[in-house]
């Protein structure tokens, strides 16, 4: 049977990791699994990340950047996701909607009900069945993920990276997405990112399977 | 005074034209005054105008496109045509949202309850204080588009072009930017943009300078 779940959470929360055992697993169930990212997922979708992430690439007030990223949603959604659960795949999506209304509303200010409203416009706010929300402590986060970037890209320091993030930011976001985690009990699941990777991955399987009996 | 006058019409219609011609006639009297385009006007709206208008940018949908054109438009509103109103500036500008609403809408079949449900939540349905249409025959306007084309590029032969045009499209699109002016006789005017340029740009000299008074 098909299932669209999506993993949220901040910055060092784990994300990758724990989409990566979740698709083995299943997929050695027999299982057919894709995993998928946002923004990105499709060619339109990685442009628009492109625009988004890259330094250069301008100046987006929050409502742009909101519009942007339903634009590459609503692409990713009737191009691959919703195709891939017609075909009874289980599909793991590294961030969807939740992020937008986390970093763009809770962070960065945007009323919520005008995210809603071009979700509701844009994808007729279609839901994932189910929602891992990753929860870690903001400084121990940054500082996994400062770590990570320091191994994957060589650097020397880390300091100056860490002395740049605005850490009430960053608990903002945090607070965000135990907010919809709260207030959608059903779809979204807490879990403590802080925790061993593999007792985590344990209970992600567990409320997986719960989902695809 | 300031005033935002926007130019809308299908291809060949001379839009180009005439805001060069007002524009320098304006200039001439001393006003201040600033051309732009859209998709466009902004580093971050050229980026838009590549996804959508170039080739290989990928496959969007009409709501995609919508999105994208409208992110593009409120940084546009927000970062040049606001802040040059607010200057006492002229405002002219090739194409607005009437373009969106006739491309996507009337032209692409998406429901224009979506796109100014969409124009409401990102500029709050802002609206210039004058629109020119400028009417052409759709067959004329084509012939005129792939003259200029064969001139600007030396195409050896404009055939294939032609053939590839879908008349009926093109058709949709003007009858849409009627339709729009003739719900919205106050801001809009419908002129032939088959006569004369010096005439026309004549009407139009009468029709933003009624405006300006």
């Amino acid at each position: 049977m098909s299932l669209f779940v999506t993993f949220e959470g901040g910055e060092g929360s784990g994300k990758t990791t724990q989409i990566n055992m979740l698709s083995s697993y299943l997929a050695g169930q027999g299982r057919k699994v894709i995993t998928t990212r946002e923004p990105g997922g499709t060619p339109e979708g990685e442009k628009i990340r492109d625009l988004i992430v890259q330094r250069d690439s301008g100046d987006w007030s929050p409502m742009a950047e909101t519009l942007l990223l339903y634009a590459a949603r609503q692409v990713h959604l009737e191009k691959l996701i919703k195709p891939a659960l017609s075909e009874d795949k289980v599909v793991l999506s590294d961030r969807f909607s939740d992020s937008t209304l986390v970093y763009q509303g809770y962070g960065l200010g945007l009323e919520q009900e005008k995210i809603l409203g071009i979700s509701k416009l844009a994808i007729d706010d279609f839901k994932p069945d189910l929602t891992f929300v990753l929860d870690i402590d903001v400084r121990a986060g940054l500082a996994r993920s400062t770590k990570r970037l320091a191994n994957e890209k060589g650097y020397q320091s880390t300091e100056d990276r860490f002395e740049r993030m605005d850490i009430a930011f960053h608990e903002k976001l945090r607070a965000g997405f135990l907010d919809i985690a709260r207030q959608e009990p059903n779809r979204c699941v807490i879990l403590d990112a802080a925790q061993d990777v593999e007792t985590l991955a344990q209970k992600i399987r567990e409320e997986t399977q719960k989902r695809l009996k």
